[in-house]
């Protein structure tokens, strides 16, 4: 294996990843698009939860992601009692659904902008919850890895909310 | 980037989407052991799929696995015009959930072996149902492309398989 060889395949191993996380989150920009306000404040299946709370989870843990891969603080910092350490219908108040869709498109838009300036090796780098020393001798720990479980997430959740349609 | 480097890096890019694969592997694994045959025969949803037939069709799936990747034929070739290439419900007769789960079982070891002995380089190479002239021009369309897609659409009806416990 020569090392422009493996440069390709550095490359090409990461765009696969990337694009699996571009996919998965086209599909939910369209799906978020299609509902309507009253499909969304419906639960997914009986006894579980709305979709308007998937909606609000997926946004601060894409949120959370902006700071996991170094990129800049979280935007939108309050999404995170709400929508992911607390269950569904806790709180008073939520934010409006047209509110919530302005989250996810802004994390995500702001994510894109930053991935889309990555170099492939830097996705082998540290994420930043893990310390240095943690990472040494455990090197999968790296931004790759975050992104591959938050896109295996996100279809987790995607699976549901179809069933909103 | 030295030679070492890069092929250091392609090692741990791949080991993350194979560990990723086997998560969800191993998730779908404890659920599908954990549900009765009562709630594997319910509908995931209202008007949505019967759990057998998710059942029927992720077992399909990975068994077409084991020839997009160039291990072996199918094992059980009989499951996908039942579980695939047709919606539920519109055959008079319906594999055994005793008989599916087994099914299930034996695709996901036997890929497993196979999986074990790969290379990290060999997951770049082409799938078998590329050209080579096609995958010339899109180096993407490689195995370890099969297998994040697969790990996504695992996850996809894994989200929607747990609304029967």
């Amino acid at each position: 294996m020569n090392s422009n060889n493996s440069a390709v395949e550095i490359e090409t191993a990461v765009k696969l990843s990337v694009d699996a996380w571009l996919l998965s989150n086209r599909r939910m920009n369209t799906l978020v698009r299609n509902l309507t306000d009253k499909e969304l404040y419906s639960h997914v299946a009986p006894g579980k939860n709305r979709g308007v709370y998937l909606l609000g989870h997926l946004a601060s843990i894409n949120d959370a992601m902006l700071v996991l891969l170094g990129f800049s603080d979280r935007l939108y910092p309050h999404l995170e009692p709400l929508f992911v350490s607390n269950p569904d219908n806790i709180y008073e108040q939520y934010p409006s659904i047209e509110e919530l869709k302005e989250s996810w498109c802004t994390v995500n838009y702001t994510l894109l902008g930053y991935i889309e300036k990555m170099q492939p090796g830097q996705w082998l780098e540290k994420h930043t919850a893990v310390s240095d020393r943690d990472f040494e001798s455990d090197p999968l720990r790296n931004k790759l890895s975050i992104l591959i479980s938050r896109t295996n997430h996100q279809n987790y959740h995607l699976g549901q909310l179809t069933f909103l349609l």
